[in-house]
């Protein structure tokens, strides 16, 4: 077994221990004589899993008790409609702030079920930038105001959350929930795929305020009703199971790593090893605003694009997978969410640097 | 590891082959140095794995080539909306043929979005049978005729595919999908969580004849457009991954054991096996018509329900779990899907014998 460094930018890579406990249980989870993947979701034996899960992630994310943690179906894209569905509350519509392709994506699927405003855009400048916050065109009637706190494709990230007065906040945290402390207080709904920093693909998490939830439109399907998903503890029908136990071993492999401080400070580290290289030099470079650079996603091209297929070819060659850039911004991308050590960036700034003395 | 014989009406016990596989695989599959649950869903080792995955299944289920496969997420839960929301294509209403909680559920589901109406019933006979064909009250303009061939609580099943003339067919086969030959061009529409036959929770497959789709309503969240998610092969967004690979393991496994035509022949033979030994004495009893008896899950009820608990206590005591009956029939359930060998079940019935014995 070798197993490669990957940058993939979801589904991601894993920490190594949750893996080799999956490995470990697959065939008979706890001496259970049972895989996760066989048992019911109403056992006992999922249910401690899926209660573990919660409360592990609670005490991680200091998730305040008047916030609701639903285990969904259908990955951030289908919020993309059911937050609409589920948080317009018979208002008009909601503000959209959209820094990057996801937050266009969002946007749109909102204007189905109520009118989807641009209350700012760093569009114009390409998605390289944070509009600042005294430039919103926020109104005050909004459902909510929704943000994209880190776009994958355009390494974009929020290093504060915005205010937004009574208005809720609604954020896409799929590429960089669990990746520093969260303040879900500051929160009206967090949402996110689980495949970048939480777990397998085929679970959704969203933590959304009580308040607000219990107002859907009559057109909801049922099983997307946030409330009737809190109400029966995300298991109105079978949930996402082994993914859900998946996302709980890494709940438990953060806490392990001393939780949201540590993991966070650690990112801070990978990011400003890979940023400080690229503004050392000319050979590579990232179109990012450096105060609004994201953690998580670092895309960068070579001065020279025709050397991008040998640059790649020799990254496989140094057991590295998945730098090919977005197709939307071109180049290359690292994705070095939490499970990637600092090891693995290191070795992809020694390969950057190795590549320059060769092709520079 | 001492693996339990598992009736658990779903999540379900898989192949041990297919456990093994996952676990060899776990941390490096196939020599990539990854995880399936690591890989991007556009690297082509998912690419291959999900394609592999759909050959297999039209060859076993012999898939005519108008229809596409789909594989969502949500359970069939989400399809009972997401059923009415594509296919009513501008029709007023559907027609459902009721013969369990399940496709009550489906029922009320569709009355959102259209007139939903009960074309034929058996709760009046409380579940236990299916109603005759000559009585079903079908309506010549319904957008389509919805079908539950297995009430997973209920333990009836359909042996044969209603003519339901130029009105679409549409059917819940969620508890037994896989567990004989389909014979899909007589449906219009054929859904499934995957949790039972097929694979883990997370997944779910739709088999749906081409010319029915590209005609959802527009409060249709699009993620869920039939349309769009086969026009992405299932990557409108991330699908779930893992869940997929796995089913694909199970269809593997499938075709390994002869096919359909194979896997039905000894369902049949483990479902005789149960019935036969229930028939045969007076201390069990099985209240569903015979014609009309699931192949996959048995319910059967102790003429002295008093002792209900020493026979699941004594179940667990010889290696077997999850023999509890729904809530809603009471008594005892035998879930018997694919993967559950005849072992099994004649492990089962001499448990039944001996426990007579002992208390008859």
């Amino acid at each position: 077994m070798n197993r490669i460094i990957n940058f993939s930018a979801g589904p991601a890579t894993l920490p190594l221990p949750v893996l080799e406990q999956v490995r470990q249980d697959l065939l008979d989870w706890n001496g259970s004589g049972m895989s996760v993947m066989e048992m019911s979701h109403r056992d006992k034996e999922f249910m401690s899993i899926a209660q573990e899960s919660e409360k592990i992630l609670r005490r991680i994310a200091e998730i305040p008790d008047n916030y609701k943690v639903l285990f969904m179906q259908g990955g951030a894209t289908a919020q993309f409609a059911l937050i609409p569905l589920n948080l317009l509350r018979g208002k008009a519509g909601a503000d959209y702030v959209v820094t990057g392709d996801w937050g266009k994506k969002a946007l749109k699927e909102c204007g189905k079920y109520g009118k989807a405003r641009v209350a700012a855009s760093s569009e114009a400048d390409k998605f390289t930038l944070i509009p600042d916050r005294t430039g919103w065109a926020l109104d005050p009637d909004a459902a909510y105001v929704h943000i994209t706190p880190n776009e994958t494709i355009h390494g974009v990230e929020f290093h504060y959350v915005p205010d937004t007065g009574s208005v809720p906040l609604v954020a896409d945290m799929s590429s960089n929930i669990l990746s520093r402390p969260l303040e879900v207080s500051k929160y009206g709904l967090i949402y996110g795929g689980a495949q970048k920093n939480i777990g397998p693909a085929g679970l959704t998490l969203v933590i959304v305020r009580e308040d607000l939830i219990g107002h859907a439109a009559p057109v909801t399907p049922g099983v997307f009703d946030y409330k009737a998903v809190a109400d029966n503890e995300s298991m109105l029908n079978t949930p996402s199971c082994f993914a859900w136990y998946v996302s709980g071993l890494v709940f438990k492999w953060i806490d392990s790593q001393g939780g949201l401080a540590v993991v966070g400070e650690r990112n801070a580290r990978k990011a400003a090893l890979l940023y400080d290289y690229l503004d050392s030099q000319d050979f590579y470079s990232n179109p990012v605003a450096r105060k609004d650079r994201s953690w998580m996603n670092v895309p960068f091209t070579l001065a020279n694009p025709d050397l991008d297929a040998e640059f790649l070819k020799g990254s496989v060659a140094a057991g590295m997978r998945g730098l090919k850039g977005h197709r939307a911004v071109g180049g290359m991308r690292a994705s070095i969410y939490n499970a990637m050590p600092e090891t693995g960036v290191a070795t992809l700034v020694e390969y950057m640097k190795e590549f320059v003395r060769m092709r520079g």
